[in-house]
């Protein structure tokens, strides 16, 4: 029986993996402080408790589990006191989960664990050197992930997330403001746009994760299209889909310093290993998120 | 007012500091799971329980913490579940130390971190690539409390202990035992002792980080005399002090696979930065410990 728990159910993310999980045979369980719709049974609880989380644990009993809940307020978690709270909540939750049987666990990584200067990232060779709270407090559970599950026999994975875009993506983010200023018919104000991203649209990243859950593949993988961009090519192409170029306004806020010029994913793992790469192509899924902004 | 709460108070280098941070001038908290004697304010508590563990801070409420405690059975401690219990209880008691106005944290490592290919071990260049789950678990812990201490300007120094000897040490351990061997006449059985180490008696350890605490010395520092000796060497002094040479059976038994040819330290942090250097020799030390065990 394959009974997998998803934390985090109700977030920008974790909301997408359900019917995806759903969809490769699993008995899907979805937590949240407050219970959201999605094709799953849901269950109520603060995983800063612990208390609530080893009840949690012991009523649904996963195989599996599919870690998504961490601190993430838009421009605050960077470097937020939180991140040290969620270190110990997610470490509590994995030991009460192999505790209770649970045999997979897959954890939600980031980008900003690698070095920033190196550009290109491949979990073999890039190094480890976060820049940020955050990146430093996902980096320290996924040693401790790798060390408990070695420990025990456990399987786990890690998948690193690059940079995403999709509906419901907090308004001040890339994507979704871009989008919003072209569709109130002003001007939207973008750096010269010369930095190199891998962006995937948050559905494709949530069945990735599915994908990752259901492959025996350990130790970490990075979430990425595989196909970098330009910030500039990406937002160009929002601004044509929308028919509003010459609302897109380059280079009129400068580049924050330290932001790395390029920061793209190596994917053999993911699409060769896991066997799971993008069905849709970034324009479709710029179109979906428009069109869902128009809502 | 220099206030320091010193954990695993009653363990082998714990009950060595007591008297030698008193002599530093501070006040002296020890906590162990029982009181034990040594000049200090004894409290009862099992830091493992988050919630013992917070009581006993918002008592004391130190300004400095020596943190000794962890899982240390012998035999048992290099590769045990312990060592997980022992991260997130240190994690909370460094969180909660930092809320209660804790300003300078001192925890204690181990050579354990190392790569033990490497041989002579230097804080800052040597690889972390630890071979045991207690190492690893030491390095995770030290990550946690360096990331911590940074985001919120609190003094954080990071002791690692390397090998060492002196009273009630486990018999099995290696001076305990060709003591006790030679002690009842009897043959005492040993490698051929090419292994070259670094020991330290235990009180000077504990002397060591009482300095530690006492500066103002961050990162990771080794603990150790930065005079190495082979195992052959330690166990033929031991032998000539107590006149029992013809007992020794040097190359009696294998040198067990894996166990480092050159397992040693740099101590120009230790030695410098915070000056401190052991006062006497290891001669002299060893034969306090055999003249403490025919106490």
């Amino acid at each position: 029986m394959k009974r997998v728990l998803v934390t985090g159910a109700s977030g920008f993310i974790g909301r997408h993996a359900l019917a995806a999980l759903a969809a490769r045979g699993y008995e899907v369980h979805a937590v949240a402080r407050h219970t959201a719709s999605g094709p799953a049974q849901w269950h109520e609880a603060d995983l800063l408790d612990a208390a609530q989380a080893s009840a949690l644990l012991a009523r649904v009993r996963p195989s599996h589990l599919l870690h998504f809940a961490w601190y993430a307020e838009h421009g605050k978690f960077w470097n937020a006191e939180e991140n040290f709270a969620w270190v110990e909540a997610s470490q509590r939750l994995l030991r009460t989960f192999v505790a209770s049987g649970g045999r997979r666990f897959v954890g939600v990584g980031s980008c900003a664990e690698y070095d920033w200067t190196a550009g290109h990232c491949d979990e073999a060779t890039t190094a480890l050197v976060p820049s940020t709270l955050y990146g430093t407090c996902k980096d320290l559970f996924r040693r401790y992930l790798d060390a408990c599950a070695t420990h025990h026999g456990v399987e786990a994975a890690w998948g690193r997330v690059f940079h995403l875009f999709g509906p419901d993506e907090h308004p001040a983010r890339l994507a979704a403001s871009v989008i919003a200023a072209l569709r109130r018919g002003e001007p939207a104000a973008c750096t010269a746009g010369d930095q190199r991203r891998d962006f995937l649209h948050v559905a494709d990243v949530a069945a990735a994760f599915a994908a990752l859950v259901d492959s025996r593949v350990t130790g970490a993988v990075n979430v990425a299209s595989g196909q970098p961009v330009t910030i500039r090519e990406l937002v160009t192409q929002i601004a044509d889909l929308m028919q509003r170029r010459e609302l897109l306004r380059l280079g009129a806020i400068p580049t924050r310093a330290g932001d790395p010029p390029v920061l793209t994913a190596a994917t053999a793992r993911l699409n060769i290993e896991v066997g799971w790469r993008p069905a849709a192509t970034l324009e479709a899924r710029l179109r979906e998120t428009i069109l869902a902004a128009a809502g």
